[in-house]
C-alpha cells in the first residue's frame, strides 16, 4: 500500500455507468478501490464483466461482497418476476417506482462502500447513477445522493475527525448524475472505455450473457447509443432498431 | 400474514439494548420482524441470544444476514486485536473514536433494515443506540440517526410514496438514546425483559458464552445493574464489584 495516489471507491457493477464512473476516478488520479455485489440476482454475468473491466484499468484492489438480497424478495431483479420488455423508454408513469426496484439497494451498497472507504482511508465513492434517465428509482435521485453523502459524514470516524477541523471527510461522487445515456457514451468513448466489455440487460441469455435486447436497460443503453451516433459494441441476442429522440 | 398489526422492525442483536427495544416495541403492539446479523465476529453467542430472545418474544419472523465484515478489517470485534479490559467507563477521550468501532456498521445494519421494512410493509424501525453511555461510536449519535431518517424517507418507495401525500413514512425509533445504563435496565425489568438471554461482551468465554466482565461492554453493563440496584443475571466468567456512579 505504499501507493501515492489518494485512494477512491468505484461502485462497479459491470454495466455502462459505473465503468464510465471508474475511467473518471482513474483519470482523476485516484487509486481505485472496486467494489462489486453478487446478489440473488439472475445477472451473476455482470460480476464477470466487472471482474474483466476491474483487471483492465488494473485497480488498487477489487472486492466482491456477497450479499443475500432474496431474502428480501419483492423485485423482478432477485424473485420470480417477469422482467418488463419493450416499454417506451421512461416507461413508468410519474412517481411510479418500476418492479425492477430492488429495496434500499443502492443504501445497503453505498454501506458497504462507505466501510470500505474508512479502512483504506479514500474520502471519494463514486456511484454512477443518473437521475436523467433512472426509471423511476428513488435511490438515483440527487436529493437522495446528498442526504446520503450528510448522513455518511456523521456516521463515520474520518467524519468525525473531518468535522473537528471544519471538513468534509466523505464525498459521494455522481459524476453522471445530470448527463443523458448519450452523453455518458460519448464521455466514456472520449475516455477509450470498451463497452463491449460491459453489460447492463436485465435479463441476459444465460449461457451466453448476450443482452436481450428488450428490457429497460437495453431499450436505454440502445438509445444512448443511437444519440451518440455510434454502434453498441456488447453482444445482443436481439438487436431491435432504436431511434434516437 | 393476516397479522392485523403494523410491523416494526427491531434490529436485535441479543444484547441488553436491543432487547429492551424488542419489549418496547411489542408492548406498543408491533408485529415485529426482528432483523440480527451474522459479521466475522468473535462473539456468535449473540446469535444465538438472539434466536432464544426472538422466540421468547414469539416475534413474526427473525431474519438471520450472514456479513462478511472481516473483509474490511479494521476493528477489534472483527480482526485479530486485542479488546481492552478495565479502562476507566468512557474511557476514550473527547472525540476519540474506540478501536472496537466496526466501520459503517449501523449504516450496514439500518440499511438492511430498510430494505426489510420496504418488503414487509413497516414503518417503524427500532434501534437500541445510546447517546449517554455510547463509548464514542461516531453512528449512535442523535444526529446521525436523524441524518439516517431523513435519507431513508428519500431512499424509498415507501417514502417516495408518503412524501406525494405529506407524510413521513419511516421512522428510525431510538427510544434509548437519551438514557442510562441504569435507567435502561430499570425500563426492562418493569416490562419483565429476562436479562439472563441477553449478552453484551466483546469477548465472552469461546465455550460457555459467559461474559468476561471486564470490557468496556461489560464495565457499562455492571454499572448500569449498579445504578438499578439489582443484580445482573447473566453469566459472568469474572464479576468486577463496579461501584454506581
Amino acid at each position: 500500500m505504499s501507493d501515492a495516489r489518494p485512494a477512491a471507491v468505484v461502485l462497479l457493477s459491470g454495466g455502462l455507468d459505473s465503468t464510465t464512473c471508474l475511467a473518471l476516478a482513474v483519470r482523476e488520479g485516484f487509486a481505485v478501490h472496486a467494489l462489486s455485489f453478487r446478489y440473488g440476482q439472475r445477472h451473476a454475468h455482470e460480476v464477470e464483466a466487472a471482474r474483466r473491466i476491474a483487471r483492465r484499468y488494473a485497480v488498487a484492489r477489487h472486492v466482491v461482497v456477497d450479499i443475500d438480497l432474496r431474502v428480501f424478495g419483492g423485485s423482478a431483479l432477485t424473485a420470480d418476476l417477469d422482467v418488463p420488455k419493450d416499454r417506451p423508454v421512461g416507461g413508468t408513469e410519474a412517481g411510479e417506482v418500476p418492479i425492477t426496484y430492488v429495496p434500499a439497494r443502492n443504501t445497503i451498497f453505498l454501506s458497504y462502500a462507505l466501510a470500505l472507504a474508512e479502512t483504506t482511508g479514500a474520502r471519494d465513492v463514486f456511484l454512477g447513477v443518473n437521475a436523467l434517465d433512472y426509471s423511476g428509482y428513488p435511490d438515483c435521485r440527487p436529493e437522495y445522493v446528498r442526504a446520503y453523502e450528510r448522513m455518511a459524514n456523521l456516521a463515520t470516524r474520518a467524519g468525525v475527525e473531518a468535522a473537528a477541523r471544519g471538513e468534509v471527510a466523505i464525498r459521494i461522487r455522481t459524476p453522471l448524475l445530470q448527463l443523458t445515456k448519450g452523453e455518458i457514451v460519448r464521455l466514456g468513448l472520449s475516455m477509450g472505455v470498451d463497452y463491449a466489455e460491459t453489460t447492463s440487460c436485465y435479463d441476459p441469455d444465460p449461457a451466453t450473457g448476450a443482452a436481450c435486447g428488450h428490457c429497460d436497460a437495453c431499450q436505454l443503453r440502445l438509445r444512448g447509443f443511437a444519440v451518440a451516433g455510434t454502434e453498441d459494441p456488447a453482444q445482443y441476442v436481439d438487436r431491435p432498431a432504436l431511434r434516437a429522440r
